[in-house]
């Protein structure tokens, strides 16, 4: 039998924009199966494990920044997306997730693959939706009508996020012999055009006189989108006001040669002149645990986030305001209203610092034996052009923000789960991402988070635009770098828990080019060949853990002196 | 820092008998990782991908009716236990599940690996409960002892199941260089000792009077562990009373001769001559969707469900009497009150379409196409003497369904995730299993249930009795076995996801002997090279798509005829 409103989500979703589709294989979600393939004009992915493929949704989503649509069947299937669903809550990016489910009469009766699917995803979902289970009255069509554009409205209304929708089927769902699907081109669409929130006049004219009191502000930016317009207004707010702008590499503010990017590094030894009056902070989470350590320490007497919307989390434990409008136009019109330059010496201070790491970073390698931190930071040097650089949590990102992006690098963009920080989907993410464009996308990651997600290669999609520099350190090598567990006796067999695997069979069996460095010779000559390869293609860099440890601690100790 | 109260979870889970504990790698969860490991009586495995951790635990919570305990540490870890506590929620298996979590000042704070644990699970945990965060109230310590033991009571309090308790740590949480953990033999218990329900002498006789109206009966038992005692009741039963016993593979009553094995098979022909007049289930679920079927057309008009306790289900849509009693018992007491034997007709025409079937076997492979049924009927009889049989979702636990374990083979046990019926955890809990027997196991799976859940092998515990049937035909072949996407021209892409790998390189990387088969004859001289290999072994067997649906199609038509 043929479902009309099941093939009408397909058509509401086609006419409101969205493209991208990752299903899962199952029997219940064939009537959204087919639907979303039989109206042609979908790009299909089916990826068998329901987690990585969610993950790849969510990388499709935050490159697009378009719903993907997500599809499975019913069961376990379902709690297999949550974490992605999860990590796109909290940094909102727009997934569309429909679940087959079994009619409500069959709930808690044994029946295969059948659990309580009703807002499962609580709460880390924008909004969770039962479609209809029954078409018979009247109404019901126009509610299922409703209910989808409703659904998607809602995962770009304000702010994006993940939109549930569970969908109840009852058997027979699949098309008899000669039955067609139809796809209504004029089905009714409820238009939510986005908006942008703005002060008005007295307000904008308050904080503009607000912003003359302070002597010294400090900007600090979280995780962000790639975006010019925001670059341009803050390295003039920047430059002409001599503001301080603080940005993790996963901020994309490197484009922006004044940007300091070096905090983590420089801020542990940093004196308390470094103290804003103000501080002003947009984006979303910051890699930097010193920058937050520092910042809380040596509190601002006030700090203002600037968002449009969504819930504003206090980080800092300074927060006294927020503005609700775009951080770009906030800076745009700051400087319109003309606010006084702010102390020079105060900027100086924090660039001077900066200055400073960029250049221990010449020598600091030198004389050391070689590390996975020296790895990173070299292949990191070596990428130019346009290109996608994804941070696996969790040592590869933070190495990668202490190396930083220059500014020469500004079509290079920066992507990480950092909304959870989770280990479960940094590889699906990126392949999710290189799906949907043509650059190429360089992958840096560990060991565990590289096996962990080893489902992101299983389907029949790999690209060719995707390299992969693997840290392998035989284990959760951050253990050892982190003061706690490093002491203990534990350290070995319950914190790193060591494992003996290497990638090779993996490159094999899914068709990457590998290329492998124990040392620091045959790194050098390897890098060139693995960036010169045209096929997909595994960097895997084996280094000695002692010698990492040994290597971390003296960058500590060294890089800000 | 040491908190007292972390250490003493281990003291009272140690008391009250707790000795499985499985963790993932992680910081926050480190109080509780030390606790465990330092109390010394506790048997550590660490397993890096929580997904597999949680499964392998509930293998082991099955294997020992004791509840495992999990520990994780914050963040999207948490939400990778939640297919395995579904699945030990809908089967009653008691896990104990620890995560560690941020305090609660510091949610929703874009901190790492922070999201909202509270209460995570629901609906599908027995309880949640939030362990405190600050022990400077007087009542604090109390509270947290008491909160432990009625959690640990709550897994198996009436029923046995899944408990959460939430944990949240403030740093520090490492125990200084010379702090030492200090574990309390004494500390105060709450015991709750299993008890059993049963019917008043008044309730008894009413029901034995009741049994004593109807002509035909049908014992129906659903999922259920070995239980030696149950099978005595029922043999009796069945014999004396000519009441036909009708159970899947998974009920484990095979070494009741006159179990009725093979309903899948003969009910799809059979007449409704077979409906009983009184229907007694008892376990959880059934595998045969024809015997569900068969119920449901030709319905009880009397159907009682024997369990003690917890939600019944109603899969016949006959349900009429809940006897809240041991199935044992009731088999027992029903006989000493006297009940007069049904009719022997009935009881033969049951019996004779199931030694047909039984006798149809001999010959149904015969001039047939070697296909993966053939390799898993002849797998099946080829296991003897004390072993344990897993079977993978989704064909795997069907084949063996329609094969049946001979009343010979009354000391292989069989197991297989027939709560949720999902593929993501089927080898994981096969490992947990054979972790905590020295018997051999064996696990029958399909290439998508064995690549979903690759990571069950990507740890150091890896045991050497475990051997697994891997049935490759490159693709989900239950989509071309069943109705409807078989005739859907997306079969081969979006329902089957055709994908070309084998099982080599993870033999390779695993340590596993490596056994090989793409047809009848090298079938028969691999399994018995298989089943003398003395290190753990996979035998894979390849297996041509269409051939599977032809021979699919000539069994369901001859196996009854």
């Amino acid at each position: 039998m043929v479902i009309k409103a099941i093939n009408d989500i397909a058509s509401i979703c086609y006419l409101k924009g969205l493209r991208n589709v990752v299903l899962s294989p199952g029997s219940r979600c064939a009537p959204l199966t087919l639907a979303f393939n039989r109206h042609g004009d979908f790009n299909i992915y089916t990826i068998p494990d329901e987690r990585a493929a969610a993950f790849i949704a969510l990388g499709m989503a935050e490159r697009t920044e378009t719903p993907t649509i997500l599809i499975c069947t019913s069961g376990t299937a379902v709690l297999n997306y949550a974490p992605a669903v999860t990590e796109a809550y909290y940094r909102n990016i727009p997934l569309l997730v429909l679940t087959a489910d079994r009619p409500p009469e069959w709930l808690e009766q044994w029946d295969g693959q059948t659990i309580n699917q009703k807002a499962i995803f609580e709460p880390h979902i924008k909004k969770s939706f039962s479609f209809p289970d029954s078409f018979e009255h009247k109404d019901a069509l126009w509610f299922s009508h409703r209910l989808v554009n409703e659904a998607i409205n809602c995962c770009s209304s304000l702010e994006n996020g993940p939109v549930h929708i569970n969908v109840p089927l009852r058997e027979p769902f699949y098309p008899e012999k000669g039955e067609k699907l139809v796809f209504d081109k004029a089905i009714k669409l409820i238009d939510e055009p986005a908006f942008e929130n703005s002060p008005g006049k007295d307000t904008l004219l308050r904080l503009s006189e607000e912003l003359n009191q302070p002597a010294k502000i400090v900007i600090v930016v979280g995780q962000h989108k790639p975006d010019k317009s925001l670059i341009d207004a803050l390295s003039i707010v920047s430059l002409k006001l001599n503001i301080p702008v603080v940005a993790d590499i996963i901020a994309n503010l490197h484009g922006f040669a004044g940007t300091i990017r070096h905090s983590d590094a420089f801020l542990p030894k940093a004196s308390a002149s470094l103290k804003p009056d103000l501080l002003i902070t947009l984006g979303q989470s910051v890699i930097s645990k010193n920058l937050k350590l520092f910042l809380r320490q040596h509190r601002a007497s006030a700090h203002w986030h600037i968002a449009q919307a969504g819930h504003i989390p206090d980080p800092m434990q300074s927060l006294t305001r927020i503005v609700r409008m775009s951080p770009t136009h906030f800076f745009k019109q700051l400087l319109d209203t003309g606010v006084t330059p702010k102390s020079q010496e105060f900027m100086e201070s924090w660039r001077s610092l900066d200055e400073k790491v960029k250049e221990n970073f010449n020598s600091i390698f030198t004389h050391q034996p070689f590390n996975e931190f020296q790895a990173a930071y070299r292949f990191i040097k070596s990428i130019s052009g346009e290109a996608k650089l994804h941070l696996a949590n969790s040592m590869a990102v933070r190495y990668a923000n202490f190396v930083g992006l220059s500014s020469q690098q500004n079509n290079i963009s920066v992507h990480a789960n950092r909304g959870t920080s989770g280990i479960d989907g940094s590889t699906s993410t990126a392949v999710g991402i290189t799906l949907t464009c043509a650059v190429p996308n360089y992958l840096i990651t560990g060991d565990v988070s590289f096996f962990y997600d080893i489902n992101a290669f299983w389907h029949n999609y790999l690209p060719t635009n995707f390299k992969i520099l693997l840290l392998n350190n035989h284990g959760g090598g951050i253990f050892r770098l982190i003061p706690g567990p490093s002491q203990q006796p534990e350290l070995e067999e319950l914190f790193e828990t060591q494992q003996p695997r290497s990638a090779t069979r993996m490159a094999e069996e899914f068709g990457f080019s590998y290329f492998k460095s124990t040392g620091e010779e045959d790194f050098n000559s390897q890098l060139i060949s693995f960036m010169e390869d045209e096929n997909r293609a595994i960097f895997e860099v084996e280094t000695n853990k002692e010698n990492n440890q040994l290597f971390f601690n003296h960058f500590k100790s060294h890089i800000n002196t």
